[in-house]
């Protein structure tokens, strides 16, 4: 008898028309033009493996490893992420007049935001695939995230981001070694030009959903937050969406949660949150449309959630429809009120994109979509340290051996 | 019978001269000038408390509560902090001819650095202590770290930096809602201005080792290290000291670990790290003598570390000579070149006080005094993301819509 499999993955499945692809080597999109999603073998995890256990494992997102693409340990490419804390704010849920509301926070992660997530396990399983080198357009986080983990897995980086990204990602990307170019304009523009790199100089295009494993590791984030309730699941769930693999990935630890049996039918109603300025995705959910419609000239202070056109979308409009969920869009004076608000009620300083979804829960709770009894987990994507400009900073200089001035 | 206290905490003792306070009311430094030290009852948390117990309870810092001084668990102030990955670091090891190099990653905490320990416990404490008001001078982090803890609890925040600490700490202390005053100046400029404020507007003065408190957060840097390691210690820690605290708290640690029967008798040898604009502490250790004089006209790009005659410095020399330790200076370049082979190797972009580590670490090593047996670890004490300048960025801007040059 042999020790049990470090990883139950089986194939990849297109999330469109369901066409089985080998997960043994490298794949891209479905030759429907839809990402592929991986799948397990449930079956022999709910036999083998006790949900009981993950609590004696070490706190990182590899203790999932059973549900991870990665197949042999000695391939995973770690910093440590995962396990990042379920926060509750108690004086936000009084304001807000809800029972419970929590904050999941990924800025707590290498890089300081969720991007790490989907890194790690998007890097492993390439260095297991044999790929050396990857390439990806991003508004920021992403590549940054890619390039560190690149790096610690001795892979070569080309990086792509518009000039309007946060721009300490620029250094990330840089001290790790990365290529890095910026391109004026947006996401789609830097796939652009990504996409030219990769047909001629053989680069692999880890482009958002364009390969599988990324995805498995946002999928952690909903693993983790079940876990830590216990194995059960609140009853509403706001994500900051843009290209929206969080929330997709949420959906897919749901289902395959509810598959081992470690989950109840109940279904946690997925929000997915977007800015006034570039909203495709509320749009569509408000047309009762299947797909997004490319919007137009986007533009938002939540810039990492400034994608026109994800390449998800149905996938992402499917998860909220599937779980009696809805989209909504704030603005982006609401999203910085609702940093300010959060940082001096709660000592949380958090990035713009997880502050939107602070106000499309006040909002929603406002219009009773959100009831008071209701158990709201808000996940907060990033650190606000990554984004100094959102903050006004009001701080006298005092000459030295003078006094301070009175309150 | 009574169920079993969440803290063990007995009284407070002098650092230097032993003289022992009540630890259930406010306190400040011994009448001798000294800081003082949280006692527990040792013999009582080692016959109630299973070591195994902790890898069952939520991998945060308070997961030690019976050697924190927090009396009731609802008095605890907390956003997820603690159980930061130990990540190793083969090829650095390599390539600085050592077994085993490993990196306590502290930048993976709220506020990006290592002071969100003290912060938590600090302002735990002091709020079940009925503190409302605190006032501190700070290098940037630990006013961020406090400022955003005052927040979480309530409590009114008075902070004061020089103008050269790093400039999204600002950020971070004004969103929290804290009183924030800039001095064109050094640390103890800004401990003068403070302490105006303290003896005239009603503040509590929360500066390093003013209050006994903040050095037990700090201290659970080495109990996770220590769990992390199956409860064993490492051959070498090194430290980037500045007021030394995270130094003496590791050092607190073992010695609370050994009277628990948790550790046995073997001393990881402790070492000082500074930088040679402001090394007080290695000048001290060099001269044989047991405290620091201040050091004149201090600058470094390490600028936590910039600390020219901290309160603790017999403390830090103490755990140093006591764990056959050393302290060492390293200049600003080779820091920057270690941050950056770091990030190129590893894939972690740390701050400049962390990899000022790894570059007394290489020196070290090449010196003899580290052996190529030797398990080392560096506290890395943030993360590189607050520090934007200290990163040479290439990026072109390519035109929407041309190609990328080749490589």
């Amino acid at each position: 008898m042999g020790s049990a499999p470090f990883s139950y993955l089986t194939h990849l499945e297109c999330g469109r028309c369901g066409r089985r692809y080998d997960s043994g080597v490298p794949q891209g999109l479905c030759g429907c033009g839809s990402p592929l999603l991986a799948r397990y073998d449930l079956p022999a995890v709910a036999a083998g493996l006790d949900r009981a256990e993950f609590s004696s494992r070490v706190p990182s997102l590899w203790r999932y490893h059973e549900l991870l693409p990665v197949q042999a340990p000695g391939m995973v490419v770690t910093l440590g992420e995962g396990m990042t804390p379920l926060v509750p704010l108690p004086r936000l849920a009084a304001g807000f007049g809800v029972a419970h509301l929590a904050m999941k926070d990924e800025g707590l992660l290498p890089t300081g935001t969720f991007k790490a997530r989907g890194a790690a396990v998007g890097v492993s399983r390439a260095r297991e695939l044999g790929i050396r080198r990857i390439a990806m357009p991003t508004n920021g986080n992403a590549g940054a995230a890619w390039a560190t983990y690149a790096a610690r897995a001795g892979m070569e980086a080309l990086i792509v981001m518009p000039v309007d990204a946060p721009e300490i990602t620029r250094a990330e990307c840089a001290i790790a070694g990365a290529r890095l170019y910026l391109v004026d304009g947006l996401i789609g523009d830097a796939g652009a030009l990504t996409a030219g790199a990769v047909a001629s100089q053989g680069y692999t295009d880890v482009s958002t959903l364009r390969e599988p494993y990324r995805l498995e590791g946002k999928k952690t984030m909903g693993l983790e937050l079940f876990e830590q309730l216990g194995w059960r699941v609140p009853d509403v769930i706001l994500y900051p969406t843009g290209g929206g693999v969080g929330l997709i990935g949420i959906y897919k630890a749901l289902l395959e949660g509810q598959a081992l049996g470690w989950l109840g039918a109940k279904m946690p109603r997925l929000v997915a949150v977007q800015a006034t300025g570039c909203a495709p995705i509320v749009r569509a959910w408000e047309d009762g449309a299947s797909e997004s419609r490319a919007w137009q000239n986007a533009s938002t202070i939540a810039f990492g959630i400034t994608v026109p056109k994800p390449l998800g979308d149905f996938l992402i409009l499917d998860a909220v429809r599937k779980t009696g969920g809805c989209a909504v869009a704030v603005d982006d004076e609401q999203t910085l009120a609702a940093q300010s608000r959060l940082a001096a009620a709660e000592g949380a300083f958090i990035c713009p994109e997880g502050a939107a979804c602070f106000a499309a829960a006040e909002q929603l709770r406002k219009d009773t979509w959100i009831s008071e009894d209701d158990e709201v987990v808000v996940l907060n994507t990033g650190t606000g340290v990554k984004y100094p400009q959102t903050v006004r900073v009001h701080a006298p200089v005092i000459p030295t051996g003078s006094v301070l001035p009175e309150a």
